[in-house]
């Protein structure tokens, strides 16, 4: 049988934990499909006391996880530090330049400086893995680079935040406004204290880059991406949703335009019959709009310590079975800097929540500036009740708009002249509509 | 560059019609993504003349697919003949035999002769591929072999015939009796003239024998599987399953029991929130349960020349990067006989649907039969009104009964005793729940 597979671990939080008790519980059945042995001969991680429920004596100590993956003694350096500055990125870079394979969960690394490692990986001859920096447990990185090898995209959208759509989940379920179920989350361990990474969809959108680039063939780049956050969705926003068949959920979208690729990361209206409408609480999923054949979705655990963990050791698995692939899916040269669309230009139904003044000539008011526009309404509803948790105020009434096909700068001008017009109070909730 | 791989495809229906006009598209894309080119170099079907709106010019044109597969200017050799006999028999181990890599989609081959075969692409370091075998264009196979190498399987269950699920769906939807929507179903080419395969549950079984071996490291064995078709379900359940919370999918389950591994496929009540509950139509889906995390779901088209020649390309590019993976994902001299869990130990709880005839004492009757097989019940619902899509005859009251869990032997055994009382006419209806 071959040597076993050398690897050095850096960084044992909640992730570097499982991994290691995952690969001592698994260590015949990984052998057997590995066709080698997997030993984590080494480690690094800031407090060398801490207990972590795991045996940690077969393995060597290394205080600088940048000298850990430089160690002669490795054969794959897994990075689970996080963070897209150093130490993270000096010491996977050191790694590569070392000749070492690479593992990593780090998505805010990739996104920063995908491209580079790539390109260092390449260069070394040795694989840059990641299927654990998106969406965890979810084989999608494999199934883009490898499993749909053969075919064009035309789209890619997910659910990648658990804890947006934990959040979205319960201010659906039980009618609950945002904040309060941004405090659930946070006391469940679904949020962190300083929410807004995950809540105005930054974690989002560094996952959307990694797999447009895998999808498109597109350099990562994380300022290509339109973003918008979950904050301001009002149970009444998700009430009117349910009424006219749609769910609203933090999508990530990477779709091919006629102007270039699209990526963005905004609240989304969803089919409620659709795969991904289903998809509740921290659960992740990603669906692959693939040229000429029906689409692809896959769902499940998209974080936490075992669910993470077996992403990164499906990775290591590859390696020991010496499959190399580009890191995104070709080689980095070929990895084009892809035209941006500019979201003024996005093309879409709108969901549109106004607060209107309870006064003669509002709604045609409203009519006029959206017609001016050339947008078509496909339903206009008007509610004279005015519950507690419509966000309606005393003398203004709330109407909900559902426009066709229109553009986002035509929606945007529409409403900028509607808040000159005074007809309304308070800002417009605008949510995008997703076709699916 | 390295050389390109050249391909041999044997068998040129709509897949390899498909593949051959995908790999043309696909050229430069496959190059980049695998690293090398890809070429269809030999082909070989039953009728050249007839006009499959593909070029073949380059091809070379074999009589024989055995002699195409010992082509020495083939590297792989691609089966899409069919059939668990010969010539795709005979053909596949002449190519393993003769050390050419072999991809196929042909699930009733591996179903059967699966474990020799892989013991003969091993003796000769080959690749077997058949991503396209199981739920074509889901890469499921792949998600088994690689993606969760390092994950020990508790249970692997799925939608894995679309003309089932197509006819399901539309006797719910409709209300229409299955002899009708089979109809529907061949009319549109959902459903062979003879369906007795399909809605019978075997072709299933074929693919539920190959998830089963990924997931459980067993030798693929379709015998081990407990087969029941669709073809005795009635708008009558579908209906009380909604009522229930539930719907009514053809399942194969594959589940590690204490008793061995279970395999069984049969109309099965999944919760409606579940994933699995919302995949319609010709879709396919698998999910799968793994120790320590939450389950993963892959839903997608599972039949379909472009989609299944997704996956055979994909299976194609893997052996272009150089990548070879124990065909049923571990060295098959450590692929076990697997001890079958028989179906009468099967636990679980039971939607069983019996007329009762109407006249005192019936209940009592049927309700003491149960206590004797301590059956334990979660709900009897007993309907007076007589809808003619009930099922109901007259002097007969149907009545639906949801078990907790219990054993498959006690089910059978108190139906046979009611049925010895004489309180019900017809047989009754028995639909097993699945948790999910």
């Amino acid at each position: 049988m071959t040597e076993p597979l050398k690897v050095g671990v850096a960084g044992l939080g909640t992730v570097g934990a499982a991994l290691i008790a995952q690969v001592a519980r698994q260590q015949e059945a990984l052998a057997a499909r590995c066709g080698r042995a997997i030993e984590i001969v080494a480690v690094c991680a800031r407090s060398r006391g801490k207990d972590r429920g795991i045996d940690l004596k077969k393995a060597r100590w290394f205080a600088d996880p940048a000298e850990l993956a430089r160690a002669p003694e490795i054969d794959v350096f897994v990075e689970l530090i996080g963070g897209a500055g150093d130490p993270a990125h000096r010491a996977v870079a050191a790694a590569l330049a070392a000749g070492k394979s690479v593992v990593t969960a780090n998505k805010a690394l990739l996104a920063k400086h995908g491209v580079k490692l790539a390109a260092l990986a390449e260069k070394h001859h040795v694989a840059l893995n990641f299927e654990a920096a998106v969406g965890a447990a979810i084989p999608i990185v494999k199934t883009l680079r490898e499993g749909l090898a053969g075919n064009s995209f035309e789209r890619i959208y997910g659910i990648l935040n658990g804890t947006c759509n934990y959040i979205l989940t319960r201010m659906e379920e039980d009618k609950l406004p945002f904040a309060e179920c941004l405090k659930e989350a946070q006391r469940l361990g679904y949020a962190e204290a300083d929410p807004s990474f995950d809540i105005e969809g930054h974690d989002t959108a560094q996952k959307l880059a990694i797999l447009a680039s895998l999808a498109f063939g597109a350099k990562v780049d994380q300022n290509a991406i339109y973003v918008e956050g979950i904050s301001s969705i009002q149970p009444a926003d998700l009430a009117a949703a349910d009424e006219l068949g749609y769910r609203v959920k933090l999508l990530g979208v990477a779709v091919k335009t006629d102007k270039g690729i699209e990526q963005r990361v905004h609240p989304t209206m969803v089919r409620k019959d659709s795969a991904i409408a289903q998809v509740m609480g921290v659960t992740n999923a990603v669906t692959v709009d693939v040229r000429g054949i029906n689409p692809l979705t896959l769902i499940g655990p998209g974080a936490g310590g075992a669910a993470t963990a077996s992403a990164v050791l499906s990775d290591i698995g590859d390696i020991a079975r010496g499959v190399r692939t580009a890191p995104f899916g070709r080689p980095t040269e070929r990895l084009k800097s892809v035209r941006k669309a500019p979201m003024q230009r996005h093309e879409g139904g709108y969901y549109i929540r106004l607060l209107a003044r309870d006064k003669p000539g509002t709604a045609a008011t409203i009519a006029k500036r959206l017609a001016e526009q050339d947008i078509s309404m496909e339903s206009i509803v008007q509610r004279h009740v005015a519950h507690a948790d419509t966000g309606a105020k005393a003398g203004s009434v709330p109407v909900i708009l559902i426009t066709y096909a229109t553009t986002e700068d035509a929606v945007r001008k529409a409403l900028a002249a509607v808040g000159r017009d005074r007809v309304i109070s308070g800002r417009p909730q605008v949510i995008r509509i997703e076709k699916n």
